[in-house]
């Protein structure tokens, strides 16, 4: 039987997520509760939605988090607008569009895929001929894939989304508060994220933002949604002007989400990009000093997570557990098509920070026999 | 744009939920973060399974926490043994199981309700000859009703849907961590909780424990949960052995229920169950004291959920609004056919302590005008 306090061992996260977190975040986290129907509670909700539409680049009203991870967000995005025979319009490149799909599946809709190998990205012209082909109710893409390393531009798909009357979802869970989102520039209907990417707060609150045709759907909808739980139109009415009572708010997540965004806020998203286009570009130039490559052509390349791949012959698990055993950092593989291929190095949030840079590319180069990457780095950096 | 650091106001928690929380927990939550991979994270889960099982009173293998508030655990006993067609049999008597059946029609479940007014409870005389009527696949009872201070006795509800095969589902949300659940004892095949009532750790968890027939019963299932974020088959196999990823769990809501669970332990059942017993009871005197009544019998009592009626013509908005305004102390109101009519005071996991009972009943004697609750309540207290 557990009597003794949980001592966790240093880490440094530099995975897909979670992401370190800043300490003020977790002096947030251990503020004393309030309950989750006192007022001061609601000026944290409407701080933390005010701070979201910042973050997401959006005015849309409805810009909330829901209670649980990444994937409650994901899910939330389906089963509010997504029901039997809705017409789904894909586009598969990696394992998150792949887990939508699944979802979608389960309530029955009709779902066309476009496909390509993880690691690629869809051009303008493929994005408006599969959406024009298609004629589709809902459009969904991921912005950061997680699985790749690929960032997906939203423009020409938002917009073919648009000129055929479809609902566009974009996943930015490994995005938001690291790469530009920018919802109402592109004109987004329902974009969604996780708090432990670039947002740097531990997981537990999905962020989610709807336009105003999407809430307008959602309102007039009148079937009722097969989850209660994640049903948008009864949370809808706690975050509103009658807080109506849906369920119990994790409160210190919310704590730790306002901390985590007013911080975002604080460095401004100008220098919060630049710093992760540096730390990315920086640690690109030690891998290919190590004579890699990366995953990822360069123009599609996200900054927040990055996929070099690895040596012909080389063993991931056993670079990834030296890497944690003997250097303490954490970083990812490949799995699915790129499974022994790659590592999945997340530059996201608190963890884009230069020393962590170097002090991976120095782990790597022990790791793996090489030399080069601390030193190409630096020079990224002093350039 | 909110640029200042949250300073929460100062709150004594003596609502439904959630309640006061042990210095030691928020120390925990403010402990590193480890990656949900990690190898140091299983054992954290490992160990909080643990501890689960002692407070659930059971040696279910599967006994888990899934990553959302508790109305999340309700929601996932539905999703993963409730779809269309399936016979449920739910004793109504309360807000929640009035949520449950919600969710079952939801899933196109035929719902058969027994009904009750909000505070009584089922004898065992009423148990048997429903459920034999009935003869349902899915019984459902709610052990501890937070809308009404109720406790539902689970022992002939569970005899009776074993007799005929059903699986007996149990809302332990406000129980346990404070009342005896004892799952194994009565036989319960599926018990959902949250984690910020009784234990004491903020909200953001779902506690859930399935018996050996319950989780047969789920991985046979052939056809697809609609929901994929609470399919326990799948939540089953990142518990397991396999440790497969199936979504990123709100790791720092782990160390918290651990820790929170860990005190558990350390204080026992026993001298937690009593301690809880004790303050009721010196609440409930000073209660009487003063003149007022308490709105269940007294042999139906939670320890954890009191429901004092108030005076005819007392306006509780406004009672509330003063314990919370001058005194700092949160409680909450009836509501649906107890609106105005009930006090909702929480007296469980860390909010159960002598000096919060005196305090409040102190604070109380002030706003309603009365004498002698303190005496009274000290009285017990001395005995």
């Amino acid at each position: 039987m557990p009597l003794e306090v949980y001592q966790p061992p240093h880490r440094i996260l530099l995975g897909p997520g979670p992401s370190m977190v800043d300490p003020r975040v977790y002096q947030a986290m251990a503020s004393p509760l309030v309950g989750h129907t006192d007022p001061a509670f609601f000026e944290v909700l409407s701080d933390t939605s005010e701070l979201l539409r910042y973050v997401f680049g959006t005015r849309n009203e409805f810009t909330i988090a829901v209670p649980g991870t990444g994937s409650a967000g994901m899910e939330a995005a389906v089963v509010n607008f997504v029901e039997q025979g809705t017409k789904v319009a894909v586009f598969a490149n990696g394992f998150f569009s792949d887990r939508f799909t699944e979802m979608c599946r389960r309530q029955g809709a009709s779902i066309a895929r476009l496909e390509k190998p993880w690691g690629e990205v869809y051009s303008d012209e493929e994005a408006e001929s599969f959406i024009a082909k298609e004629s589709p109710d809902v459009v969904m893409f991921v912005h950061a894939e997680t699985s790749t390393g690929a960032l997906q531009s939203p423009a020409a798909i938002a917009r073919a989304a648009r000129a055929c009357g479809a609902l566009v979802v974009a996943d930015c869970v490994t995005s938001l508060g690291g790469m530009p989102v920018e919802v109402d520039r592109h004109g987004i209907d329902i974009a969604y994220s996780g708090t432990q990417k670039c947002l740097s707060a531990p997981p537990g609150l999905a962020p989610i933002t709807l336009s105003a045709k999407a809430l307008a759907e959602l309102r007039g909808r009148e079937s009722s949604c097969v989850s209660w739980y994640l049903d948008l139109k009864l949370i809808d009415e706690y975050w509103g002007k009658s807080h109506r009572y849906h369920h119990t708010t994790p409160i210190t997540m919310f704590y730790a989400v306002r901390e985590a965004l007013r911080l975002c806020r604080q460095e401004t998203l100008e220098i919060r990009f630049a710093r992760h286009r540096l730390n990315h570009l920086a640690f690109v130039a030690g891998i290919e000093a190590m004579g890699l490559s990366m995953h990822v052509r360069p123009e599609h390349r996200l900054w927040t997570l990055n996929t070099p791949r690895l040596p012909a012959g080389c063993d991931d698990g056993a670079v990834r557990k030296r890497l944690l055993e003997e250097f303490g950092i954490e970083v990812l593989g490949g799995f699915g098509p790129l499974a022994g291929e790659i590592l999945r190095v997340g530059l996201m949030g608190a963890s884009s920070q230069r020393s962590y840079v170097l002090l991976l590319l120095s782990a790597l180069e022990t790791c793996l026999g090489r030399d080069g990457a601390v030193r190409a780095a630096e020079s990224v950096y002093c350039h």
